[in-house]
């Protein structure tokens, strides 16, 4: 049970980190976290699908970008309420092509069919369609709130939780319910190589909350297990499958088989996302090997050597202990 | 059994990376490596302790760097046969408390005990002592050539080999020996984190080699392993129990792990040591956690928080699937 508290909980940055202001989307530039808390301002679908393939925005920020991007698209008055349509199916195809691991096609496609649906009955493209995406964003962010709250309820006194990359805020502000609620939590985070999302941005924002977090090299995982210093392990994800299998950033399989060997528990903040029947369904990015021979854009590694950078992997059903779903009450 | 080939097998710097020349030792700078070779002059045993100490060498170099310091002490002219026997016993006790993982009182307590059976039995102490010490350093050296063609047997036609952190040398003239056995091999290295050992110094000698060689963040262990890219797993060890537990760099473990998981053959180049019982008994070094939270000396992680950085961890023998032994023929 959840105690209620009267003073708001503290809102991370990334838990959403990209919104219209004054006609322009605002982006928050995770990859400048936590030296820079710098937005990039985007005007068009183009400009977001560059966003997205830079990795300037990641997980949830991609679905915040891609609904934004419609919005975007809206302001255009010139067009008419058909050529508007057409103009959402191309920016539909561009963000669905931006990187593949991502269930881009579900988000703009329920976009496309709003669309569609108010040109057959003749009503305002331009209000319907930005009505009913306020109406999507807003009923998301409440769902996010209530699983904050669920994630809060997982977490008992004398935990201590361990994260793999980042899962967009919840935690930090599940961190900061629980110091509300006079749980004592310790932390732990994975460094999430390449591109150190873990050690950015889940250190970054459990330690502006002030929650007590520590951070390990990928590579220490089964050591903390072992050593019985975690006893919870707690990760996103970034594609769900009917089957429960689920894929997120590349390590978490190996998280997945380790909490298993060692008896701790393992729980998934899944997407409302289960189009796809089973794991090996999923298309996996293979990012460019270079990303992992490069520091700050100094090659740093040998020449003439390769780098192999699968951007995620899938998780068998299997090995989760319980997921947490976004839908409310689910 | 391995073919005689009659052009030399490439010898990788990595494999003897200390020796004595005129008069001092010249230790190879493995911090500097990919970007320059170069070796650091060391004139004495105080010298010696700050390179292992500040990790410039590690592994096998330690040893190197441990036998090679008691040399330089014996070119002090200046001290009685009594007196440099105390002058040993004080440089073994300073070098013993250098790093706690490697068992560096298993060596130089054997220096230790040639120094004082020939203050006994009067004989020339710096005579028998060094010569003893450059028997041994030879000796060493001949088995270390021997496992590397057993490390080469090892591997067979079409393998593709995963290795973690750097196993000094070896691994890379088995790559080369292959090559000449005409046997197409595959290598996967780990990146190795926080030191990226794996990145910088496997990476670069089997490619120095001519190897086919690529690499992936520790994270990619059970992705690479699920998808059936390598089929082999060879590690080295820092310290080896009676038992056959062992400690390596931090995440040998949990490919151990992933490897029976996977139903993959993980083997251990074990060391001559096995004084210790069983792997709880190891000392495992727990290194700066701020060494986690820099990247070449600049601190690109948040402030306030704190890293936990266990520099090895002990696989246990029921993960291993064979051990290749320094020791010719055992």
């Amino acid at each position: 049970m959840t105690k209620k508290t009267s003073s708001p909980m503290k809102e991370s940055p990334l838990f959403w980190p990209a919104e219209i202001k004054g006609g322009a989307m605002h982006v928050l530039d995770e990859t400048l976290i936590p030296e820079k808390v710098k937005y990039i301002k985007v005007t068009t679908a183009r400009e977001a699908v560059k966003v997205i393939r830079d990795m300037k925005t990641r997980a949830f920020g991609q679905f915040l970008v891609v609904l934004n991007s419609f919005l975007l698209e809206l302001n255009n008055k010139k067009l008419s309420d058909k050529q508007l349509v057409q103009r959402l199916q191309t920016t539909a195809e561009m963000l669905n092509k931006s990187r593949p691991t991502f269930p881009f096609a579900e988000v703009t496609s329920v976009v496309v069919m709003w669309a569609q649906a108010a040109l057959q009955q003749k009503q305002d493209v331009r209000a319907f369609v930005g009505r009913n995406i306020q109406g999507y964003l807003m009923g998301i962010r409440g769902r996010r709130m209530e699983r904050v709250q669920n994630i809060a309820k997982l977490i008992k006194n004398g935990d201590s939780v361990l994260t793999h990359c980042n899962v967009s805020g919840e935690l930090a502000m599940a961190a900061a319910l629980c110091q509300q609620q006079k749980k004592k939590v310790k932390f732990f985070a994975t460094e999430t190589r390449p591109y150190f999302q873990g050690a950015k941005l889940t250190l970054w924002e459990l330690e502006l909350v002030g929650a007590d977090v520590t951070l390990i090299a990928d590579n220490a995982v089964a050591s903390v297990m072992s050593d019985d210093m975690v006893n919870k392990v707690i990760v996103g994800s970034d594609r769900n499958c009917a089957n429960g299998d689920f894929a997120n950033k590349i390590g978490t399989y190996q998280i997945a088989v380790l909490a298993r060997e060692f008896k701790i528990p393992f729980y998934v903040l899944t997407q409302p996302s289960n189009k796809i029947k089973k794991g090996s369904d999923i298309p996996i990015e293979v990012r460019d090997g270079n990303e992992l021979l490069k520091f700050k854009n100094k090659r740093t590694m040998p020449k003439g050597v390769e780098g192999f950078y699968p951007g995620f992997d899938v998780v068998p059903h299997t090995l989760v202990t319980k997921t947490v779903p976004i839908e409310a009450g689910a």
